[in-house]
């Protein structure tokens, strides 16, 4: 699956007062991974301001799997397309890094085999809108090949596992 | 049901280069009206530091359903215990605000006929830790009389009625 | 002398990881007071956007006189213009809080006689510009009216008492 | 002079309802420097977490050159010691970056001969702590080598050249 990979880098101010990434910032690295993962291979140049990108975020849920310090080493977010339709798609992602680049090295972590440590998995439904009307619009072809040229599955929320053991 | 009303105040700077609050301040929204509403109902003083409740978010999920622009009143978030466990819970929230406090007086919202406009529905997945250990531990009594007295249905997400429908 | 007084709430992620609202937070501080207290004086209604005030902030010097801790309380900000020209302005600033807000009832603060507690002073330069250019522009009567009618004495900076006394 | 150069990245939210890099956020950029900077060269691990540095920030004075627009690449943050005293010291900083790297290729921009931008200059006062006591410290002998291997002249700052044209 060709999702992108970009190494979004913390901020020391990131950490809350419990000295962790605060959840809510953890919205905010998904959203510089998109600035950043959409800028890489969708060929734009800086001359195109990011803001104007034409997108809504119309949902955002995010699943919080181990608590992550201030490191200086980057985090590493991982996105595809995991769903697609006519005026909006769904982005899965995944947050993760090496347990290495932790601060005390990562010590209370559980990482895999490659020592990598998933922090999060999230998902975000995009609507695309007309940025004069600020309505919905159709995706442009560009776009359509883009987001399946990076489709993949769902993203593992537990939240899904759970409720499809109950339902 | 009795649910916590919390006014919370928003910053201009809660505004994106879009003009309009970031989708990624609705979930430091949703933080604040737990600091703020915890408080008021459970009793604490204020030389008990917020900081250390005791609880960890392990899951967001917002659903964005009108622009919000920063207006000086604070918006109203309802928030309430959606699903209690012996050691997690869930809260529902609301967030809204009068047409009338949006710019404008709210020309381009859709109020309902009180004049409200509801800008996002969320839900947050609480764990309860020990702070000493970081291990989850089982609720209080007081917490689990706290959360049953603000007891109240599932949120209703469209991403719910979507699967159901569907499902 | 008539300077505005605006109550700002700080919000529980003004904190760092040290548990002090970290010291950019109180450079955002000053901002929600001129947002605020701008706004209940000059008569503005709720129709004009605060972004488009059509100022810019060409220079800040903070000086941070006690740690501050998260409190429910508001803090207060009191803010007077301590210099005029034609085309831009001073702000003093003077950031405080009864210490009896700070959690465990600010038993390390020295108050003075009557409570307070100043945790900053601060300076600001405001350039007027025009919105639509971008240039700087001259000060509207309006604007000069407003200005003298909040005028006061620089604020005292340790820095220039420290100046005055090395120059 | 050895002063230590930093990448700071920006954050697609540094910047406010009018499209530029809030005031604020420089002096978050400012910290991010230190925290990148003093790392680089005090040869500190990762397993020294950035939040235990034993000092804190008793003064930040920013000055504002021309207006910054997200862009891909980092902004270069230059800063030295520009005073040293045996409990304290004052940074300087200078933040610029290519106009080439603005949005835009930054036509509204005024480079030097070498392309750069300066978009602010700014000074901080740093004091060292006891973390236990919180209270001042005498700065140890490898803190004095590292801060005099950095050491450079007073930050021009336009507010010192008005002082001694008027004083």
């Amino acid at each position: 699956m060709p999702a992108r990979e970009v190494l979004v880098p913390l901020r020391w101010s990131d950490m809350d007062a419990y000295g962790h990434v605060n959840n809510v910032q953890y919205v905010r690295l998904m959203e510089d991974a998109r600035i950043l993962g959409f800028r890489f291979r969708s060929g734009e140049t800086t001359s195109d301001a990011p803001g104007r990108t034409g997108t809504i975020v119309a949902r955002n849920e995010v699943e919080y799997l181990a608590p992550l310090e201030y490191q200086y080493e980057p985090v590493t977010v991982r996105f595809w397309a995991s769903r697609l339709s006519g005026a909006s798609f769904d982005l899965g992602y995944e947050i993760r890094g090496r347990a290495g680049d932790a601060p005390g090295g990562g010590a209370t972590l559980r990482p895999d085999a490659e020592g990598w440590v998933v922090y999060a998995r999230a998902e975000s439904t995009i609507v695309l809108v007309d940025l004069g009307t600020g309505r919905p619009r159709r995706m442009t072809p560009q776009e359509k090949t883009m987001l399946e040229d990076m489709s993949g599955p769902p993203v593992e929320l537990r939240r899904r596992q759970r409720e499809q053991a109950t339902g």
